[in-house]
């Protein structure tokens, strides 16, 4: 079997998305980090693999992939039969899990993302926090989560029953907003909260957060 | 077999997605118009569809979805055998056409959707263009366009030798930025020139446009 390359670093929230799901599948794989603030990503080698110069990049054997949820999906179709089952259920069953991953994608990440950039990484390199921005996106995050709330209150996870890539998704910005003041719109809902502390206690994001220490 | 009723309208991007989608794979199905201008999709009866308030909703029998993109992936899965083959490939064709899907998701749709808000909806309902939106989200698509170009260089359509679902999400946004001053960007490329004029000419498109004129 090809070996399998990730190219990324582990505190780029896509590239932890890739990180988690193979620790979950339990596929060995070498890290390769990049070095985005020497401009690695823009560089030739890098484009070769993500042309929009963005990690992660994923390479097995001479298949080359990028864009995380698609990496994610492959790896979970791929080694279906190891580790965690990330996918559940019948086609029904799989089309329910298909929506609730366009739900992290388009409603989720977007006002995740934001509020990650301004609340937890701008800090970080000493930039200023737009505060308008992050009032926005709070109040289009709490919209967000009153949603799942709801599904939550149906349904131990997002997309089924059991543990899938829609939780597993979730986790990179979770786990940054969880040490921010944004961490009060989770502890509100108490079924949001159940599930947040239940998804960040998996070994496989352990491991990830392991990674992130070791840089 | 359930019939499946789609709730939306042909205007919507997201409808229109799902319409062609139908279309594509010669499956019957009942159109149930959405008022958005009286609000209708932010009632109960629509949210017990989509909790998020957003056309189209999805039924099939007892099966409620939401989310174009999975709307259309479920289709394209559950008539597999029916009408236009909208997926190709094995496992490895599948991972690079996932990649492609996501580019669609991640690069070209959150740019291409403000430009089609701006240059395309908001002269209808008599509101001003915000030039600054313009120009910032004009030069993010001229970035992406230039990935297009020289992946199409390669590769009949995005996701394959064969369309997909991959080329169709993008009909409705380029349908609508064709009509607009983008189209300056799409015609100067020239294999993106082609890849447009080709799933544009598809009857199910077609189809989709007859059904705007009648509304």
């Amino acid at each position: 079997m090809a070996a399998i390359r990730v190219h990324g670093s582990p505190f780029s929230t896509a590239s932890a998305r890739v990180l988690a799901t193979l620790y979950e599948k339990e596929v060995e794989f070498e890290f390769v980090p990049v070095d985005m603030r020497a401009g690695e990503h823009k560089k030739e080698s890098f484009l070769s693999i993500n042309p929009f110069g963005q990690v992660p990049g994923f390479e097995h054997g001479d298949l080359k992939l990028f864009e995380s949820r698609a990496i994610t999906k492959y790896v979970a179709n791929e080694y279906a039969e190891k580790g965690t089952h990330l996918v559940c259920g019948d086609s029904k069953k799989k089309a329910i899990i298909g929506v609730w991953m366009e739900v992290e994608a388009h409603q989720f990440d977007p006002v995740s993302s934001k509020l990650t950039w301004e609340l937890a990484v701008k800090p970080v390199y000493g930039m200023a926090t737009d505060k308008a921005v992050v009032e926005e996106n709070e109040a289009k995050l709490a919209k967000v989560l009153d949603v799942y709330e709801s599904r939550l209150a149906k349904s131990k996870y997002l997309g089924c029953e059991s543990f899938t890539l829609v939780d597993l998704h979730h986790l990179p910005n979770i786990n940054y907003l969880m040490g921010t003041e944004i961490k009060k719109l989770f502890d509100s809902r108490p079924h949001v909260s159940a599930w947040i502390a239940d998804i960040t206690a998996r070994p496989a994001w352990s491991k990830v957060l392991a990674m992130q220490k070791q840089q």
